[in-house]
């Protein structure tokens, strides 16, 4: 019996859902919930409906596990908790300095209606969050360091995007090579963000404009670019289309620690990704993790959980003993 | 309240906990067993009992876990099951082929004492392992890659000291670069262990010794180095004793995969180590993981667990709210 699966919210992280979940034979799509008219939308799936948003209460018992695509700012605060209450349900929170008033949002409407949420599942969060959790525990005393990149950072893109004069633009965040190369020496330098980082722009400006004055409100940007040594290109918007459609994404979570009766030993751990499509890897954790949700809720686990209560078996199709055999 | 922790076995694994413990503070050594005349052993730390392994049985008031250091030749398949009657415990069992045979033992006899075992903890078995599931339930549609080294393989190192005219050998395993480049590059090569690794022999031949015969042994010996590209290096025993007395280890696994409506987009995980000594990071791993299993144990888990079983939180000092709020 396969675990039948909603998506709600059809964008680059709905559809890169679609894609994971044909990729795992033991789930199912059902349906795909949208606040946009049901019939505008077109999947890339064959034979699965389309619901508006409105009535996903009318639908408890066709989905076992229902994955919220919205985006953290001002969807997932919402819809969450509001699913939460109704169905399993899986998010990628990602506001890092949020996270303890989600979590406590959704554990208690999860709670109310006797339901598991899994916040905050993605690469970071997700990933690389167990990563700096197994690695600490691993060396207590030690340093942890996270770069991200090279990637496009939607957030910076977008910054960029709300300069006067400017057409379109793409922002790869970019690991400083010095400063992963210092950190794997196990050096544990002491670095900024803006150290870690390199911040690297495709801008398209309208014809005429100031390129001068616009490549400055870029690099002057307070918290976006003001701290980080920041590149500008101007490209035609062929060349953006042409060269900078993707949404690359990756990074590094690595720890360098110290053991011995007086340190006298050093190591490095490091977990890193590269990713072709951000939204589709992010998906793919998703996925994996609903499979986790579905297998604890029946267990009898209730409430608010993250990846940090996901025992890594719980996330495979195998059986125990196959992991065992196979991966152990 | 301190978790309370025996050491069962007193050699490179056993000292690797006793110093891992130190950087622990819920946690406190409370005895050593060993084999050998307890008067004999002398430890790092002070104030802390030597007992005979035969007096083990009655301690079982005194120690929350026992972790067990033997091993997975001869020690641990007896010692592992033995014990488990009546401590929780912990072992590195790493014999890759035998573990299903060694679960089952230990399983039986834990549940038949009412206790939690934990087995094969470390770093491959163990963290390795770990990173084959995330990355396989992550990315179905994918392959695996394993690299060891650099690092010292003590097997291989034994196995050259037992050929006439060895005084004293180590051996290296060195992960092949251009391999490594290609499994990351995402073309998922096919790969033999053979093609994956070089063996780099340091060699301390008596006087006089037939060099030329000592150097054809060890590249023919099968399983152990005919299949590799293998160098032999003859040195002095001092030249062994001041560049080769380390034993470093790491490795990497490496996941590559697609993902999209036509795999159309790739990606890499990879994990590596790079460890200045081997035993004293397989020993971090145990102790976090004892940790755990003490936790386990204590919300009623009984029987055989191992990695792929422990939610991660479980493995840190930290609470789930602070584990949330610093590394989410």
């Amino acid at each position: 019996m396969s675990i039948r699966v909603g998506i709600f919210g059809y964008g680059n992280l709905g559809r890169g859902v679609e894609c994971a979940i044909r990729q795992n034979r033991d789930m199912e799509l059902v349906a795909v919930f949208t606040r946009r008219d049901p019939s505008s939308v077109k999947l890339l799936t064959d034979g699965v409906a389309v619901y508006s948003a409105d009535s996903v209460e009318k639908m408890t018992d066709a989905i076992d596990v229902m994955i919220l695509c919205g985006g953290s700012a001002t969807d997932l605060p919402v819809q969450t908790p509001a699913l939460a209450r109704h169905f399993i349900v899986v998010d990628s929170f990602d506001t890092h300095a949020k996270i303890p008033v989600h979590f406590a949002n959704v554990d208690a409407a999860a709670r109310e209606g006797g339901k598991l949420a899994m916040i905050s599942v993605g690469w970071d969060p997700g990933m690389f969050s167990l990563n700096r959790l197994y690695a600490s525990a691993i060396l207590p005393e030690g340093q942890d360091y996270t770069f991200w990149g090279k990637g496009v950072s939607q957030g910076h893109s977008d910054a960029i995007r709300r300069i006067a004069g400017v057409v379109d633009a793409k922002q790869y965040t970019i690991p400083v090579k010095s400063a992963l190369d210092a950190v794997r020496s196990g050096a544990a330098p002491v670095l900024t963000t803006g150290e870690k980082h390199i911040r690297e722009c495709f801008v398209v400006a309208e014809e005429g404009a100031d390129l001068a004055r616009i490549e400055k409100e870029i690099k002057t940007m307070p918290n976006y670019f003001a701290d980080y040594q920041t590149t500008v290109h101007f490209i035609t918007a062929e060349e953006l289309r042409r060269d900078h459609s993707g949404i690359p994404h990756g990074g590094f979570v690595i720890r360098s620690g110290k053991t011995g009766m007086n340190g006298e030993h050093s190591h490095i751990i490091e977990y890193s990704l590269k990713l072709d499509s951000n939204p589709e890897f992010t998906a793919s954790v998703i996925v994996a993790y609903a499979r986790a949700a579905y297998r604890m809720y029946n267990e009898g686990q209730r409430g608010c959980k993250t990846v940090f209560d996901v025992p890594p078996a719980y996330l495979s199709p195998k059986s125990a003993e196959e992991l065992r055999h196979d991966l152990l």
